[in-house]
């Protein structure tokens, strides 16, 4: 296996199982500005290949909050706010490097390919995209870029009802909205300072040439004011978008490093009606469901429902142009997870009610294991499982997930 | 297994094979257009489904020239003029109910799934996507919907070289460009009775509102200037943007079900100098090949000399925004056969050699099998096979077709 940079090797012997360091494979290559691709290994952050793309005219958007590796990823197929513009890793991955179970390296799409697209065969890309580790080790990755659009402009709006926000969405071709629910923007406004209405809002984004960007804006505007949304506070230079959007940075540690997990739960612990523990002892958990936009409305208000009759405190930030929110639910796991686990786990069976999945861009892990199994039946999970089998016979590769 | 309509069951005695007649399975339903979503069986082809969307403001872009069956296109990753655009079958096909080689059915997404996005386990109908019917039997697809755009605006010019064309293309962002070189333009118009120039030649078409369209077409048109293009001709009106396209349609069958192969080959034919053969005689092989965007002025160009060379007739159309294009090599098979299926072979080690596939949407059946080992390694090879030998035990499903 030629390797660039070794990685570490880490053995655990209580469970029997290894854990391999990657983050010393860093090397980003294959750079073409002209084909918008580029190759990155294991150890190279979305912020890192932004940082080196600077000057090119080019952006790898796919943003799923954290700085995260990019081969990681691919591995999870990830997505976050901009997915609903530029798609998935699923849509941006164009190839994989990839060791197999027996030590063979894998190519996904032949050594060194790179078209924008194929018919060559089994999809073999898209199927270790979402693999989550468990059918080999994603060692590169070749990535399609994007142009960085000409002109960016964000907007913040509030709503009086959280209908009214989400089917607004719905009306919108080609915005990147974000919606953060009334319990998200007043954590927001206690950590931050700010001063925003405590209401349903959405973020938005345009992405565009200068015209079509002010166009979009004035289409947006007036489809939020025939819903009943407030005056649209809007923001075209970067420090100015930065500021509209602060509240919806800190609330996901989106675009802010210094807002660690421990942060963002004393953020949203700040605003907890019910100071029964001290916010060391608090822990956030996410939910990440997702369904067809058109349930978007019936599931978030069934969801508060649920939130409020569970006696839970948990924000809510949604990727909304895809259908896919989140509940970070700040508890204290000593006397409050199990009603943590059982409120997931209603939502996942509530999203699954909806046409939707368990999982928008979180992947299964260990957790959603059974909600994996009634979300896509017994035969697809026997074909996974064959597939397992067939790729990764001795079951070395991240025994015990997904599967 | 739930079918709405029967199929008919063929035997082939001579090969012990059966063929499944599934045209009468033709139900579209669960159409949401809230959502997009649609779900169609394989009786049901692409003009089908946009009649029946006809009023609700929804299309489905995907346009492989061919009327084809909608379950087909996505057995076999099918894309076209649109794909640039609005994605492939891959990015368009939400979930698959697919009749597997045991009789279980298997909703790729699991039984009414259409999510936007999913991370639920291994992405099955990627894997579906493309197989080419060797891992089961499509019954169903569940399939991504679009907004007609508000506005569409087509144009056309002609470049004094291949190459100013092409390298015209990748600094476009917006358009949908399609390419016809100088034989092909002779050929339409003579068979169409048009007075283009015999030049390469692009069309164009650009989706949006009103003002983004304007705006798109204002700046082509600079750019096609500056890269030395005629002057742009083009047209909004329905009518008139047929007329315009009629060379580009005619070419390839594309919206015109009047032109069926025969005529095809009859127009492109017409423009033969070796007028050697009786039409009758003559038959159209198409080539595939699609290569990262920066190397197909190179592979054009190597292309047409090869064919000269060869002596062979051949016009030239491309999805040049993908990279993707095709020669319709008009021959008769008797004696001119062996010196065409060189030809493929030598452009499809071209386009491996350049980064690129043997196949961008044609698939692999039984003729690309070995440029496809070529072309993603053994490993990948042996990778396929694993699954098909995990998931098809008993080969009999398509059997020696892909791998």
């Amino acid at each position: 296996m030629a390797m660039m940079n070794p990685c570490t090797v880490y053995l655990f012997h209580g469970q029997g199982g290894v854990c391999f360091n990657m983050t010393q494979m860093d090397q980003i290559s294959e750079l073409n500005t002209e084909d918008f691709t580029v190759a990155v290994e294991p150890g190279v952050t979305r912020k890192t290949l932004n940082n080196f793309l600077r000057g090119s005219g080019l952006w790898f958007p796919v943003d799923p909050g954290a700085d995260a590796s990019l081969c990681g990823m691919a591995a999870t197929a990830a997505s976050g706010t901009n997915a609903v513009r530029y798609g998935t890793m699923r849509q941006n991955v164009l190839n994989l490097r990839v060791v197999l179970p027996d030590g063979k390296v894998l190519h996904t799409a032949g050594q060194n390919r790179r078209p924008r697209k194929s018919a060559a065969g089994y999809h073999l890309t898209g199927l270790f995209v979402g693999s989550e580790g468990t059918l080999g080790i994603i060692t590169q990755a070749t990535l399609r870029l994007h142009g960085i659009p000409e002109a960016t402009v964000a907007a913040v709006c509030a709503f009086s009802t959280v209908k009214a926000a989400v089917d607004t969405v719905s009306l919108f071709s080609f915005s990147i909205p974000e919606f953060l629910d009334d319990v998200m923007m007043g954590a927001c406004n206690r950590y931050s300072g700010l001063n925003y209405p405590e209401l349903p809002t959405l973020f938005l984004e345009f992405h565009g040439s200068e015209h079509s960007v002010g166009e979009q804006v004035q289409a947006t505007g007036e489809i939020v004011k025939s819903n009943g949304g407030s005056d649209f506070a809007w923001a075209r230079e970067q420090e100015a978008r930065n500021q509209l959007w602060t509240a919806r940075h800190n609330a996901w540690e989106e675009r802010n490093p210094t807002t660690d997990t421990r942060q963002r739960v004393a953020m949203c612990a700040s605003l907890s009606p019910r100071k029964l523990h001290p916010t060391f002892l608090l822990q956030g958990y996410s939910t990440d469901v997702c369904v067809p936009i058109s349930r978007l409305p019936e599931i978030l208000l069934e969801t508060k429902k649920d939130m409020l009759e569970s006696k839970l405190t948990g924000p809510i930030v949604g990727h909304v142009g895809d259908g896919n929110f989140h509940c970070l639910l700040i508890h204290n796991p000593a006397d409050e997870g199990g009603r943590v686990a059982e409120f997931a786990k209603r939502l996942g069976r509530r999203a699954l009610a909806m046409d939707g999945t368990c999982t928008g861009e979180h992947g299964v892990g260990l957790g959603k294991r059974q909600l994996l199994r009634e979300e896509v039946g017994e035969v697809a999970l026997s074909t996974m499982r064959q597939i397992k089998a067939a790729l990764d016979p001795k079951n070395l590769m991240n025994p015990g997930k997904v599967l």
